[in-house]
């Protein structure tokens, strides 16, 4: 097992306290993409980024989309006879309420105990920045990579990457690489380096059901008038049968079996489901009968209520019946699930099973299409020997539960392989409050992305 | 049939200038009973009624309670051989939320095309002082009643009289009374003055579901960790059944039918569903099967939503699986059913039928019991003719689905028939945006109820 070039961890020692000043710059610019009124803050992040990547020694350039803005760098010093890979993060973060329930403010960066806490700290700021740092540290110490690099950066990941396969599309020539690399992910357990395959898909929906034009006095109208909260309440029953499988019709019919080897592989993981549960605060697991934890977590489509609101929601009580109700219900989809199919299926099923009395509207909010990776190649090697090197014990291959919904759009458009190694670790609260990142996985994590550009240079991913 | 007598008539006109301005201050106050930060503005409304009632020539005293005050008004001058007459209103209101969907605003009253618009305009601030006036136009204009009169006003009734009950019984003695008169409800229709026969009760319900500690990213732990939201949605789905009728055992058990006369007088009323489906706004008119709109507001039981929330509500996507869900949730009562057995048994329902994996919690806010007139004696008759002189036609008799918990506590502790008479309106939006009162009811029952004080000296109500 190779070691960490000399150079390049000295060059990231010496700079530690500047690296971790600039990281904590990022994570305070509240760039919440779902929410417009953060639209200048999500502008500055973009701003900010490019800067980065200028400092680093690339070139870059913000480009506006109907939404938020794409971030490009580029360093071609290679040649164009060398390999191109791109590298991939975003720049936007979740939004932080409950604002109350955060140790230490969402968009103060906070270490205790060796964890970074802060809104984006792992998902994705941090993840992204040690790529910018680890490319920097190659370009200040030896003024060159080995192979050409686009970072391209995104600002719409966290609402479903609504512009950016249209921005690929658009510039898929500049963008052609043989090699897409994307740190969003985590690592099974803590000093265990993983690589990711397979990822779900989403598709996200909000479903509203109107009753009467008004709120009404439920002692003047209950009992005749459908209550809009009760009817979206049956509606939401009726999708999972008493198994905990999802019963609208026609939802399992493209899912993919995995090969008993990967069932049989994830046994071996080592996880404990009371562990898991714990981890979580649940009472008790549940979900589809029939699965391990692992499995349902990676190879199992759900159909989540993400929201719930209707009517009087303050202290005490007030004896209205509503005029209305909302949910917003997302399922995470699997292989060969398909967004825009799931959506026919969700909105044909809420219109069979809703109440008279009401009128129901079922939208979809966004969706991103399930994942699986090829593991072989000169790019899988290449990262296997990296993380291996960083972290003195070999990665194991792991599943994901969440969606990365652009994995599916770089391999569709660019045709191009896509690696996912993350750092992030379980419990990280990435989407909840007190997200955090290691402080060790961002430096560890650094220095084998460091060494993954030797590696992509020596063996070499370019395609034929 | 006889006529409202001139000197009150002439008085009330004389002053009604003045009437109206005192009625419009009463309403600024926003003594929303339900939400502690308006403490103060229910405190200052107590003050108010106190203070309006002495310009009435009544003597009055504000007395604390663990909520909000109870008010009472006295005027003792009939001597102790004539009977004593107690009056009861409520001088809080409800929350005015959504505030945005308000025309003018909540608590600024204003007159359009007749109505007059403000929370608490018809519930109960308009009703409660077109009392208070009627009493003013016998005092100034005769400096006397027939009967003594009593006036309490309490400011707990929309989030269910807890105190008053425990008020009148320390009071008994003071409080003691030949009949007992309420204006908190409304006409069947536009012209057409109402005695209430009946009342549903309340059981009302706040229904907390916990899931995992905290707010989950629904990627990583959706499939497995059960979701609070649809565990909720899946127990409201067990409230009734495929007719719309309650499904939890024993409910029904102690719900008295109604006579064959009152059902078939019911029946006679002059009342189309459609126009009350069309006036709600309501795409379809629902409930239990197997009655009429008007049979299942008044004779029969019912089980509604409130108010929902859980995680995120806001604009766009977030993809969380929420820590918790919360649904508030009311039955409305008919005779024999009791606060305290419902109580017990919608608890052992949602304990039965709760999934596992989540932790939920029933808490009773608030109850009252349903009620049933006996349509007959000196009360009722006396209200039939002031009703009948003030309008110009005789009043007709009819049920109520809303509830006045206090009305059973006057008859179970002072032992004393409750007359309820009201001039609210249908449409008239009590408990949602738009409250209205028609101005022209408020002047024609202000006129009949000072009639009907000259009706009960004449016939008596004292109790033998």
């Amino acid at each position: 097992m190779s070691a960490v070039p000399t150079d390049l961890d000295a060059y990231l020692t010496t700079h530690d306290a500047r690296i971790q000043r600039e990281l904590f710059e990022l994570l305070r610019i509240p760039s919440v993409s779902a929410r417009s009124e953060h639209d200048a803050d999500t502008a500055r992040a973009a701003e900010w980024v490019a800067q980065s990547l200028r400092d680093a020694g690339l070139e870059a350039s913000v480009h506006p989309t109907a939404g938020h803005p794409v971030v490009v760098g580029e360093w071609r010093g290679a040649g164009p006879s060398a390999p191109t890979v791109l590298v991939y993060g975003h720049y936007d973060v979740q939004p932080a309420e409950p604002l109350e329930l955060w140790t230490s403010p969402a968009f103060e960066p906070t270490v205790r105990d060796g964890k970074l806490f802060a809104r984006g700290s792992v998902d994705d700021k941090g993840q992204l920045f040690l790529h910018v740092k680890a490319l920097e540290a190659h370009l200040k110490a030896r003024g060159k990579l080995p192979v050409n690099v686009i970072v391209l950066a995104e600002g719409e990941e966290e609402v479903g990457s609504e512009h950016l396969a249209a921005f690929i599309e658009a510039n898929a020539a500049r963008l052609q690489a043989d090699a897409v690399i994307i740190s969003d992910s985590a690592m099974f357990a803590p000093g265990l380096p993983s690589i990711l395959s397979s990822l779900r898909g989403l598709a996200y929906f909000q479903i509203d059901v109107q009753g009467p034009a008004q709120d009404l006095h439920s002692g003047s109208y209950g009992g005749a008038v459908v209550n809009p909260a009760m009817a979206l309440a049956r509606i939401l029953a009726t999708l999972h049968d008493a198994h905990g499988r999802i019963a609208i019709p026609g939802f399992y019919d493209t899912v993919r079996e995995w090969p008993a080897s990967v069932r049989q592989q994830m046994k071996t993981l080592p996880f404990d489901e009371e562990h898991f549960r714990a981890e979580a605060g649940s009472p008790a697991l549940g979900g589809e009968n029939g699965y391990t934890v692992l499995e349902q977590l990676w190879t199992r489509p759900t159909c989540e209520v993400n929201g719930l609101l209707s009517g009087y929601t303050g202290e005490g009580a007030k004896t209205v019946l509503p005029a209305k109700a909302m949910a917003k219900v997302s399922c995470r989809l699997v292989p060969d699930q398909d967004p825009a199919a799931i959506e026919a299926l969700m909105k044909a099923h809420v219109a069979r099973v809703a109440p008279k009395g009401v009128a129901v509207t079922v939208t979809h909010l966004h969706g991103g299409r399930p994942w699986r990776a090829e593991l072989a190649g000169p790019l899988f090697d290449a990262a296997r020997r990296a993380l291996a090197a960083a972290f003195g014990t070999e990665p194991v291959i792991t599943g994901e539960g969440g969606s990365i919904p652009v994995v599916g759009d770089f391999q569709r458009i660019l045709g191009a392989p896509v690696l996912l190694v993350g750092f992030g670790l379980p419990g990280e609260n990435a989407h909840a409050p007190d997200e955090w990142m290691s402080m060790e996985n961002f430096t560890t994590g650094m220095r084998a992305i460091a060494m993954l550009w030797d590696e992509l240079g020596t063996n070499g991913v370019r395609r034929t």
